[in-house]
């Protein structure tokens, strides 16, 4: 964390960013803000994202590609998929099992933010390589 | 306020949302999370958005052409600029004062994420649209 700082304004390349490979055909970068955490997803064709939650609500903007959503149903009926492509986004409340697969043939893009910053350890802080 | 409403994941389609004119040449549109307040800009070229500041940390994506940032210095320096386009996002710290302008010739449009939500009243909330 870097808390003690003052906080300025940066400007983040993904191009700088490394790349993490978390689950076959999906690559992920992550920065991390005071806020929230954003991260930039790409998802090669026929990846899947298993069900999983956290704690903080994800916005999902798709920026190239299309993608579904399943989700649970907080109100207890069944799961249910949500289809997303460009020009849309996805909202999804914190803790809601949620799980993405990339539909048809092109690989999916997308900017993701977590509100608030995700706690875990920074994978990589940009603000150390751009003071 | 959806607050007593179980929260389900929801699609947001921009075209659905509507455009509001906030500066001669920017159009806004917002869509209220409940941690994060999501607002798609476009610029004209040529537009200016003035020095302004809010509490939340804002998060910048540019989704086409180029802008600039100017920003303060929170260590009390002179203010910078800085300038980004596709491939980029910009991270401004709550409180750090900036404004906006386009660079060059192409329109600008930005996907911004203001975290913590703006309390201010939601200019649309799509959940009451899509239940």
């Amino acid at each position: 964390m870097s808390d003690q700082r003052p906080a300025s304004a940066q400007v983040i390349a993904w191009a700088a960013i490394p790349e993490e490979e978390v689950l076959p055909g999906i690559t992920r970068q992550v920065y991390h803000g005071q806020e929230q955490t954003v991260v930039r997803y790409v998802y090669n064709t026929g990846s899947v994202f298993p069900m999983h939650a956290h704690p903080q609500e994800q916005m999902t903007a798709v920026l190239r590609g299309r993608m579904t959503f399943t989700v649970d149903d907080p109100r207890g009926g069944p799961p249910r998929q949500i289809e997303l492509g460009p020009g849309e986004i996805a909202m999804l409340p914190a803790n809601l099992p949620h799980g993405a697969e990339v539909v048809g043939p092109e690989d999916v893009e997308t900017l993701n933010t977590l509100s608030p910053r995700r706690p875990d350890a920074p994978i990589f802080d940009a603000r150390e390589r751009r003071p």
